[in-house]
This record gives C-alpha cells, sequence and structure tokens, in this order.
C-alpha cells in the first residue's frame, strides 16, 4: 500500500503514534507502530500498536476492553509521527487505571502524580 | 539533576516531546530531547530540542520567532515521552508555515494536506 509506504519507518521499522481523545483532545498515550499495526488500525477502524517490549501486535483493548475507536489519522511534515483522533471506550487509556498516561506533572524538581485513578489495574487485566 | 534522570532516556539518549497548544488543545509538532534540551526547557520556559539532523541544541524559534512558552511539562507512565503545553508564539509551529505539523489527513488510501498554510516559509525564514 502506497500510504504505509509514505512513512519513514524508522531503522527499526517503527513509527511513534499519538492517541488523542477526539472529544476532549486530551493526549491519551503515545505508543509504536509498524507496518502491520498501522494497517490494521486502518483497516479495523481499531488502534493496533506493535509491543517493543512483547515483540508482537497489539490491538489495544484486546485484554482491558479499553479500546480505541480511530476516527482520524493524520501524519506530520517529516512522515514520521503519527497521531490518531480516538474514541477511548471506558474512558481510561493508561494500564494504571486512569485516563491519560501523561499523569505525571513536574512541579518544581519532582514529577508529580497529578490525575486520579479511575479503576484498579488488577480489576482491568483480570480475565 | 534527579528528575531529569528519571526519565527513560532511549539508546541515543533521547526522549520524544509532543507540544501541545494550550488553549485549543491542538497537537502542533513533535521532535526530540537530550538531557540538555529538556533541562534547559525547564529553566528557560521555552521549548528546546535536539536537533537529530544538524546534532545541535535548537531553541524552538531562534530563527523563525516562534518560540513555545512552556506552561506545563508531563511525562508519561513509562517514563519515556514528554507532553508540553505551551503558548505557541505567532501560531505557527510547522517550518512549512502552518499551525500544527500534522496537516496530512488519511483520506482513503491517500494523505491528504488538509490545513491552510498560514505564511510563506520563505517569508518564515528570512535572516
Amino acid at each position: 500500500m502506497n500510504w504505509v509506504d509514505e512513512v519513514n519507518w524508522n531503522e527499526q521499522g517503527l513509527v511513534p503514534a499519538i492517541a488523542q481523545e477526539v472529544n476532549s483532545g486530551k493526549v491519551l498515550m503515545v505508543a509504536w507502530m509498524n507496518r502491520q499495526a498501522l494497517a490494521s488500525t486502518a483497516e479495523t477502524g481499531k488502534a493496533t500498536y506493535w509491543s517493543r517490549s512483547r515483540q508482537k501486535l497489539w490491538r489495544k483493548g484486546e485484554q482491558s476492553g479499553h479500546e480505541q475507536i480511530v476516527r482520524e489519522l493524520r501524519i506530520d511534515c517529516d512522515n514520521d509521527v503519527i497521531l490518531m483522533q480516538v474514541e477511548q471506550k471506558g474512558g481510561i487509556a493508561c494500564h494504571t487505571g486512569r485516563q491519560s498516561c501523561f499523569f505525571q506533572r513536574l512541579e518544581g524538581d519532582k514529577w508529580v502524580v497529578v490525575d486520579p485513578q479511575l479503576k484498579d489495574p488488577a480489576a482491568i487485566y483480570k480475565l
């Protein structure tokens, strides 16, 4: 597919992808995609990433139910970052049970947790 | 500085940093920071990146005047992505003269330019 070839894949064949909540504009998370993950995201309309730690495709929400329905896919001027507008199922993107993975804010010289846990991770991942 | 040490720097000593416009929530750009760039960003309150192509520190706007005044710094749950809330001077983040670098949208099987150029790049970078 031509549009997949137009991505400037890095030396590992990956590109970072940002998931932004379509209604609130909140940046939820950043993860990585390979060619298959990006193609699958576009085909299924569900955000699919490449897990570098597990070295496998990872459809977001496959365990947690917290799927991301993709409303729009964009790419930046260098063709090396993807930006998705998503509908976040369950209102939780982070494996810690928070809405967004960006829950630590720099205050003076410390990273401080500033967003609440909405759900116990143990309750999210029991299967 | 401890808070800089808490970042999970990649093998090149870099971390991706997202600049999000504080009022609109628009994602403006993603670039890379090394330790010095991140520390300088926090100290000066102006977004400073590491240019991989030029291999030097790059204070955003040093040539274009399009500085990013940093209102908030966050880090994600893996400590490997930075999210900044910024005030974008001149309303233009992209070197192409657009508000955001994410001006190409996937439509069917094509990336289509969907956002207007606000300024001619030749006019931005004449110095």
